[in-house]
């Protein structure tokens, strides 16, 4: 079995009013930041899969995003998978 | 003045317990899937920097992670900055 690293972002649909993002950006203009704007806040979420090969490794990510992870309704997701090839603690 | 976009993914340092990311871990187990583990859950904020520069527009975005974006005794996190070449609307 192979172990591969897993970073999924999670956005809200580009359609959609992001309250939390407004909000931000307002502070930032309040902190004197103009130059910061459309801020859109979403989630990062990583994780360990255990798989033997690629595939079923992200297609099991694809799943627990569909099932759990994330909104299909109101939010878009990314996967960037990648492989352990080594892990050691010095 | 140039157009940057800038990807700020905020992770809890991991020293830190991440209890959203362990419930969210449970909830996946009790899904069947028992490959996904590690799960820790961070914020990915996206913004618009309008700056002379990348440097700039690189600073302006440390500078707002520092006030307002993140918690520097709990998080870490990571800016990944791209210019706008071209922005069309077809």
């Amino acid at each position: 079995m192979k172990h591969f690293t897993a970073n999924v972002t999670v956005t809200l649909r580009s359609s959609i009013l992001d309250v939390q993002g407004k909000t931000v950006e307002h502070a930032l203009h309040s902190l004197h930041m103009p130059a910061l704007s459309d801020v859109r806040i979403g989630k990062h979420i990583q994780l360990t899969v255990t798989a033997p090969d690629a595939d079923t490794a992200r297609e099991e990510v694809d799943d627990a995003c569909k099932k759990l992870l994330t909104n299909p309704v109101m939010e878009d997701y990314s996967i960037y998978l990648t492989e352990v090839v080594a892990a050691e603690k010095a």
